[in-house]
């Protein structure tokens, strides 16, 4: 097992299964040595990480729907190559939360994925953000997060 | 006509004149083999592509408006470097819907640009994409979408 | 004084500090000659960069708050490089208001961002550009800007 993936499992957590694109697209693109990654989104199988914050899920809740993506956004840069150990660099995150137009604690929400990203990755995972409420997600997620990353 | 533009007429579809923006910047700006576009909107000329989905314009209306937009994507690119045929790939796709807040089907609005890029580019029209919800976009647009492009 | 930091006391404004992150991230990451910056929030000393456009501030304002941001991720780039001369272009600027879902001149907002870049680096400031309406942004700002640099 690769380092990083030691060190998720250290931190109790596992990778799933990288999620199937909700619509005509792919989950990550490669150009030189960065990854383009899609919006990923928390899993659904129940409302849990459904609809706005705070009304409708409260910021914890949104808190662990950006571990969620950021565990299923992993996965899928595993699934393009091959080791998680490859990545030299977190570059960029996207956070977008179903924010109700009187929410202003979004970097509250994305910090979900922040600390995780360098609690993993160390000072690899330490990334240039921007976050910020959306009117609406697809498929009512309360959290949507997209990355760009570098690697070997 | 290049191979590209061939398959574009052959869908029924054809480049119109890239726009001019909408406020102080460039349509593309390239650096290295990356383009990255501005965003786009949908032609203005009556109000088919104005307002908020899916009350003001129906779904069906704002997939138009992505493909449109798309379009005139592909003008500006090959106002860019010439010819689409030295487009190695479409990297990334950002799609912004101009949503109520109870409205959740962005991802189908966008495919409205996804599924026309790979019917013109195939593989190579295989992007990475985040669709999301903004509470208003620039001139009332229902619609606006963005891209990396990767050139030869 | 490089040449950037003179044009911009003539033009009669002024580097600010560089802010810290609103949350886990930095606020610039490197890789190869490009720079992601964070998105950036405008001075929150009092409430003049707060609330929607056009209700709880102006067009006029929120144009200032665009300045403001340009200013300190200028400071951002500068930390990161050293000097402001090193950059080769402003590549990509995405610009978020904190738009009432009745408001559409988020073009005109980010003017105030995008006239100031051009007139500081002249046709190196020439940038592509996604501006947009946002249901809320952090800490209520008006506006939010992130910036993708090239560099020497």
């Amino acid at each position: 097992m690769s380092k990083i993936e030691s060190r998720i499992h250290e931190l109790g957590y596992a990778l799933p299964s990288a999620p199937a694109p909700a619509g005509s697209y792919a989950n990550c693109v490669r150009t030189g040595n960065l990854l383009f990654l899609a919006g990923g989104i928390p899993p659904i199988d129940d409302d849990t990480y459904l609809g706005k914050v705070p009304t409708d899920t409260s910021i914890e809740t949104a808190q662990d729907a950006a571990r969620e993506i950021t565990l299923n956004r992993l996965a899928v840069i595993k699934d393009e190559i091959g080791d998680l150990d490859k990545v030299s660099r977190i570059v960029n995150v996207g956070g977008f939360v179903n924010s109700e137009p009187n929410f202003y604690q979004h970097p509250d929400v994305i910090n979900g994925c922040s600390d995780l990203l360098v609690n993993i990755f160390g000072d690899k995972g330490i990334h240039s953000r921007t976050a910020m409420g959306a009117s609406a997600l697809p498929l009512n997620v309360s959290v949507e997060i997209n990355m760009i990353i570098e690697i070997n």
